[in-house]
């Protein structure tokens, strides 16, 4: 989520794995779609292994499946997303937007006036620092 | 940041650059204390290459320098937050702190209810996905 010059990244944390965050929810949204986890994926640029590594970890996060592949002939034979699905994406969503709303404007502006439009470029004892590596 | 089983993550961008971030911050916190750079980097557990190629991005970012070397002689002269330091370290902490308060309690405990404490393990079939690799 951009907020002018702000990126802010929420994750849920099940363990030591990420239940729910950007991609995640992008993923959701683009099955909800596409009513297909191949076709999310190739719309959101994924490779197949990805998109399958994504929706099977979300699987095994939460109590219930957020993904459903639905039964029948065909080789895409679709998928769905499950209440549980939709109830936390709307939940991370409804996280997210609060978040966004809650963002100090007065922080916000002091930080855009102290701030250059483009970094200067590395210093020379940078570079030096680097290339002793 | 986190917040009971969300992980919040705010960067400041310049550019393609990071100029303030959580690490940053924690580190502009450890020169505070110290009153040194590769000490704040020994209390944080980095390198001096990571903590020097932070201090510089820093530098580099904001119109003014965030931190400043002391002169003088000795080994180590010394280092301390600028005025800017100061400023651009509130304002971060300042908008992470109303993130935090923001937080939507009813989505989050509806999320906590809807998740495993860990993660099932990896699914056969997501196992032969990586292994096809």
């Amino acid at each position: 989520m951009q907020i002018d010059i702000l990126k802010v990244k929420t994750q849920v944390l099940c363990g030591d794995e990420f239940a729910m965050g950007p991609g995640k929810a992008a993923l959701l949204d683009a099955i909800d779609q596409e009513h297909s986890i191949s076709g999310a994926g190739r719309r959101l640029g994924m490779s197949y292994r990805r998109t399958w590594l994504l929706v099977d970890s979300m699987n095994r996060c939460w109590k219930q499946k957020l993904v459903e592949t639905l039964a029948g002939g065909g080789k895409e034979r679709g998928a769905r997303l499950t209440d549980t699905g939709r109830a936390v994406l709307k939940a991370y969503r409804d996280i997210e937007a609060k978040m966004l709303r809650s963002v100090d404007g007065k922080a916000l502006a002091e930080m855009r006036d102290l701030l250059r439009d483009q970094p200067l470029p590395a210093s020379a004892s940078a570079k030096a620092v680097i290339s002793t590596e």
